[in-house]
């Protein structure tokens, strides 16, 4: 008989050329674990993710569900993630979580609030500990300023400024419910990290790090704060700052 | 004329054969930091650290000294950092501050106070983010039981029981200031982090890995808290649990 499984996946994006199987790629997280799920079990499943992320962004709770027909055995959720981190093992991936669910769950059609973490380190050195997970930035940024810019994102707006040109999102128009900047310190010698946490049900192609790209202008002072609600109205992605890079983006948890 | 210099260095152990550069062992931490002065000035300076780490224990904070004869030419704190993590490009090492100090300064012999942390994350999955800098468990610990166990190792005692038996030290005798144990959830599917924070003037040979070692068998129930003031009243080795592996462990700050 079939059932429906959920997974909690962590990888490091570092490693990977993102989540999708696609033509040609190697290397994705897919197929990764897809080979593992064919390691302990001898059939080829595909498996459906929560939101694909791009090469180089990690995840500590990328969701995924699929279908195994596992005959009249029984498999436990605690049987299912050993014998699939065992056939991961040499990988920056884990399985941290199994879950049965019913037949009709979707892991991204279903996704109801999706939490990424941006995560910024502003020192002179490299952050030698977080290499491939931070973006390492020099210069002091002003996280007031960060704040006050990312006001104008919150809620429903139309999002066309903030998404890649290649995006295939039938609509630009996304609700961000959550834009929150932390700070911390990051050494015991002044380093800084800047955390930006978003929250959305779903989000356009690159929009956190377009938006992230924006914020950290503001931030170093080359643009004001009060650009952000003209970048939006001109609706345009050329209005907005550079895309910033995949290594400090993580998908931190998806709510259902 | 010369100048003394204080460094602080971050390093993940991971990838090196431990701090110490000596006889044909390739890969030490001391080796590339002294190869990247030489990049930088073309000299072939020793540097001397606070406390020398073991293969496969990090460093957020290590602290080094060494001379430079920079003839008439000018040399600031900062242009000393940014040639030396130029040169350490590709390495798992940075520079994080430098600082000119008085040329009695010793690194080693005038530290005052060493904080080391051990992290142990307790989950059925492996920990992907933290590969290397963390060691992974997945028997939960009873975190009080450790605790009322470290009471008896604070201050003043004599560590034969904990220390390397090949430990070159003159004296077993050592003042632990500080034994803490913190906890923190590591995802948000119910893995923890047990995280123990260790200060003293200094430390034996794998004396912070061997406690780290017996509080875990505490914490999983296979000794009594109590055995401790057993163990270290033994002066045996063989008498304390087993030494913790060395990626948990990470050398943080050192104080003068």
């Amino acid at each position: 008989m079939q059932q429906r499984w959920k997974l909690i996946i962590a990888y490091q994006g570092a490693r990977y050329n993102g989540w999708q199987r696609q033509g040609d790629t190697r290397n994705t997280v897919q197929e990764i674990v897809e080979n593992a799920i064919y390691g302990f079990c001898q059939q080829r499943i595909t498996i459906h993710c929560a939101g694909r992320t791009d090469a180089g962004v990690s995840a500590a709770g990328q969701v995924a569900h699929f279908d195994l027909d596992y005959g009249d055995r029984t498999l436990t959720a605690f049987g299912l993630v050993q014998a699939l981190n065992a056939h991961l093992l040499g990988h920056e991936i884990a399985v941290i979580k199994a879950e049965k669910v019913a037949d009709d769950f979707h892991a991204r059609f279903q996704a109801r609030n999706k939490l990424y973490i941006y995560r910024i380190v502003v020192r002179q050195a490299p952050p030698i500990a977080d290499r491939g997970r931070v973006w390492h930035r020099k210069i002091t940024l002003d996280v007031d300023a960060m704040r006050q810019g990312a006001q104008a994102l919150l809620g429903k707006h139309d999002f066309t400024s903030f998404r890649a040109k290649e995006c295939q999102a039938d609509s630009p128009v996304r609700s961000i419910e959550r834009l929150d900047i932390e700070t911390m310190p990051y050494d015991d010698y002044g380093g800084q990290e800047v955390s930006l946490y978003l929250e959305a049900r779903s989000f356009l192609h690159h929009q956190v790090r377009n938006i992230t790209g924006t914020l950290v202008k503001i931030g170093e002072g080359k643009w004001p704060a009060a650009i952000v609600a003209d970048i939006l109205a001109a609706r345009d992605r050329d209005a907005a700052g550079p895309t910033a890079p995949p290594e400090g983006l993580s998908l931190i948890r998806v709510d259902y």
